[in-house]
């Protein structure tokens, strides 16, 4: 391609809307365009980046033996009512009325059109298993679009459905599904960990996201030093925290003793008012869970996880109480509380247990505890694990050091149970004559953010480095002086050449000064850059420069597109 | 691809919502399924079909220096307000709130968010011309969706815009599209014609319509027997047709004389009870143009053509008249109206102007005028082109012969001149510094449409015959006992020759039935069926048969494959 005849304006200024650099980077180098507020225009060099994603998607989905169709955007309300979610969705499902008054919405997700499609097609366990998935645009009316095309609302996504006869095979689509996007994100050339992660209200026990490790990223990844263990901060697990494991703490006992600690409400306030560190303090925080209030501990240096303790008490929703119910329950304001004398169920981290001669509020305005021991002094309903990770933890499987990163989630695999076949009469007959419900899971990768967050995670101050295999050009070649007959010629034959080997060739045709050129190379980000000057060509050489590494090296002219092409086979090495 | 893992459920009834042949073959052959009103869910076999015609279609216009971008189904109502049409478009524009009350449309075409993008970026007449198109899923909400994919609310559709600094560009960029489609429904394998359109109320100059040709198709093509002139039934022109070459009649003059005709209101009813043949009574219409009243003539056997009759008289609107009005310009109800002493202007088609001695409405209830001649019983403003052409008519070209066809439209080509970009502002500078209006042109295609015009066009009563080009697949691997383990064997040995020599291969590996499998076999269409039989097998052949022809031949098990891929590289030839 001649970048002449290239629609693709870079900008030379950071965009003021743009936050992130997936985001300045994309439009800086003219892939994609702002047309509303989420809703953007690729432009034909983002396009072809994205449809690099969605064929490296395809190849791998189908090996995996799914197969590919196309279910419409606009969806009728009626299967939404059916499901259940008409109703639950919330905000960003964004419906509408026909011109005959019909409800309908377009499409943030397709459980609902494709349960109905099998329901209505497959009547027998010999039909089972299927998977099918498809490429396609979805809307979702999120309250805050931002980043680009990191969160959108009409977004590109490729989302399947597996349909199962039993929870065996269900397990199976599950890893077939986990495995192919392991090798499709190997395959863009991104460096990943495929995370455990709570299922959330939809139940069922398994879930996997997969996260680009980039520092930008707004996910914090937990994963081991040592074995292949990683989740997400809510889910990651700690080590030694089964209530069997706790022991008794070994130091000899303090008194409790009521201290003044007057308007000191915060960890940092009461740690430093008394002189101890965090470690010596237990938070007491009052939950709401489901309709009733609980005190849940952890030591003032660890964070709560809503998600363990919602999982723990097999609770449906936990958020931190109103201040008017912790006040009416420890008859104190927010700062004061804890769980001495508490009235109400009363968890605590493991963490918690192994203290002693601990600060702990004394459900007083201005005062606490000092000298508090969990045994002695008050009464704690079970020891759970009920805190964040943090780095240095051990790893749940090994034993080894857990580390932290930031990642940008870019797929999930889910398992979604009977919850979809339920409701709406997914039923087969099985091999023994009885009627069942379809197992049903569901399995989605954000196709635009997978650009963004390989940006994200490869960039420098001049611009995109794009992994080869999903680089929008393979090479941009660049003519130093468009005008030298010599030059010009070289380096038709150069384009002539790659092109006839099947590189992805874009040629920088346009009369710039050299400077614009070699700018609008590195922010473009294509893998190789070939330049052509006259000094060069006299020595019989072209540059070749890896946007990677930098490394340059000059080539014989004859020998330029068989080290090019040798060195693209390597890197895109299936 | 095993059918034994596809999704293609097939149904042997035809589906009673289904009217057309494509709609009722493409649900039977489990391409696609119904999700609501004009909305489909394209199931794998369909989307094949679809992808195949969308690469061919991304391969012309990547030839024709098209760019492919992506723009977003989503627009924001103030580009429509801007364009004008967010008043003008009428109920098919599906207009929606999201979640901040702000104003949206689901695009049903592109013309403003292309403009917009254009205007913002491109500023000088070096950046021209620009060609960009999309393969994208609309929506329009049709009054009456119907016939499957030909009239869908949500399609598929390629949409293309040209932007020229001048007219002699606009008019290449025109004519680079209508080659490119040529090339395009040629390669699909389809039988069509390129027919002059009417521009209508969009104006500029050119379009041309492809049409498909098929005895089913809703629209009429008019081409010639010798020249390559072709238009629709609209714009269809009728030679000798101008003004001045009317010749006065030969005939002897008789006089006018009024008969008495009770309750005698149509062409037939009249001529009947006269005795007389159509081509003797002139029809009198009364229309309502713009805000006039204009009577138009055309003989009893012609069919008034609207469009001729708003081109001539250069006119926004033209619509026949409510009967009051024809009541009160006339004074007689529908049926009697005539020329005679008329009051409002009169035109007529140039045939009225030959005839003679004929029959008229007498603006009297019950009575009509004999003997009626145009020259000396009423005035005529302006004799013109107002009627359809007739098979038979001769062409305005050469004088060849006009012939009929029936064709359903795939494809449009039209110029749109500079009415986006005056309203929306797309200018940039000219080489003499002047700042210009860009010159536009649109140009669009029916994925989805193609696809069941294909089928309309090639079909008979065992199922669809694909096109080789946009077949799903290329061969059906018939094996007749699933249990023998030498046809297994077989079919399995050849199912892997074909897929290693690239060829699309459908092996039929079910445990059902030779005649269900035949019939499977005719209905998806596919262009090769081998069937692998134990008798040929003993005798060291595979049954070979053409889709298309109903041909089959007996080929040597080791030749087969060979063959194939001939036979297929030949109807493959671009």
């Amino acid at each position: 391609m001649r970048l002449s005849r290239l629609h693709a304006p870079t900008l030379r200024e950071v965009p003021s809307d743009a936050e992130v650099v997936s985001h300045q980077l994309m439009l800086r180098a003219g892939m994609i365009r702002r047309v509303a507020a989420g809703v953007y225009s690729y432009l034909p060099l983002g396009l072809r980046v994205i449809r690099k994603i969605e064929n490296i998607i395809r190849e791998e989905m189908n090996r995996a033996g799914a197969q590919e169709l196309l279910l419409p955007a606009v969806q009728p309300a009626e299967l939404w009512k059916e499901s259940g979610r008409w109703e639950e969705y919330g905000k960003e499902l964004l419906r509408f009325t026909d011109r005959n008054d019909r409800e309908f919405c377009i499409g943030p997700t397709h459980e609902e059109v494709i349960t109905a499609l099998v329901r209505d097609e497959i009547r027998s366990y010999r039909q089972l298993p299927v998977n099918l998935y498809q490429i396609q645009t979805k809307f979702r009316d999120e309250i805050r679009p931002r980043f680009g095309l990191m969160r959108g609302r009409e977004f590109i996504m490729k989302d399947a459905y597996s349909f199962d006869a039993d929870q065996e095979g269900a397990n199976r689509s599950y890893e077939a599904m986990r495995e192919a996007y392991s090798r499709i994100f190997t395959r863009c050339g991104l460096d990943f960990r495929a995370v455990e992660a709570d299922t959330g209200a939809i139940g069922g026990r398994f879930s996997h996201e997969f996260m680009v490790l980039a520092d930008t990223g707004e996910d914090v990844v937990v994963s081991c030093s040592q074995c292949d263990y990683a989740a997400n901060l809510e889910k990651a697990e700690i080590q030694g925290t089964e209530e069997d494991s706790v022991e008794a703490p070994e130091a000899a006992p303090r008194p409790l003793e009521k201290v003044s600690t007057p308007g000191m409400k915060t960890v940092e306030q009461v740690t430093n008012f008394l002189g101890i560190t965090p470690d010596r303090l237990v938070k007491t925080l009052i939950y709401q869970v489901d309709d009733s209030p609980v005190a849940v501990l952890v030591r003032g240096d660890h964070d709560a996880n809503e998600v363990k303790i919602r999982n723990s008490l097999d609770a449906a929703q936990v958020e931190l109480a109103d201040p008017k119910v912790t006040e009416r329950v420890t008859g104190a304001p927010v700062g004061f509380a804890g769980p001495v004398g508490l009235k109400i169920p009363v968890i605590a981290d493991t963490a918690v247990a192994r203290m002693s001669d601990c600060v702990v509020g004394a459900n007083e305005t201005d005062f606490h505890w000092t000298g508090a021991d969990p045994e002695r002094d008050f009464h704690v309903t079970r020891y759970l694990d009920l805190r964040n990770a943090r780095q240095g933890d051990l790893c749940p499987r090994c034993g080894g050091e857990l580390q932290f990163h930031r990642g940008i989630e870019v797929g999930h695999v889910f398992k979604l149970g009977t919850k979809y076949s339920k409701s709406m009469g997914g039923v087969f007959l099985d091999a023994d004559g009885a009627e069942k419900l379809m197992i049903m899971g569901c399995y989605g990768i954000g196709v635009g953010r997978t650009a963004a967050a390989a940006i994200e995670q490869n960039h420098d101050e001049g611009g995109i480095i794009w992994p080869v295999p999903i680089a929008p050009f393979h090479v941009y070649l660049l003519p130093i002086h468009p005008k030298d007959t010599e030059v010009v010629q070289a380096s038709e034959n150069l384009y002539r050449d790659l092109t006839a080997l099947g590189i992805e060739t874009l040629l920088d045709d346009r009369d710039e000064r050299p400077g614009v050129k070699f700018k609008d190379a590195d922010l473009t980000g294509v893998p190789i850059r070939v330049t052509v000057g006259p000094k060069n060509l006299k020595a019989g050489v072209l540059e070749v420069r890896f946007r990677k590494t930098g490394d340059t090296e000059l080539v014989p002219v004859s020998e330029t597109a068989a080290l090019i092409s040798d060195r693209l086979s390597e890197a895109l090495k299936v």
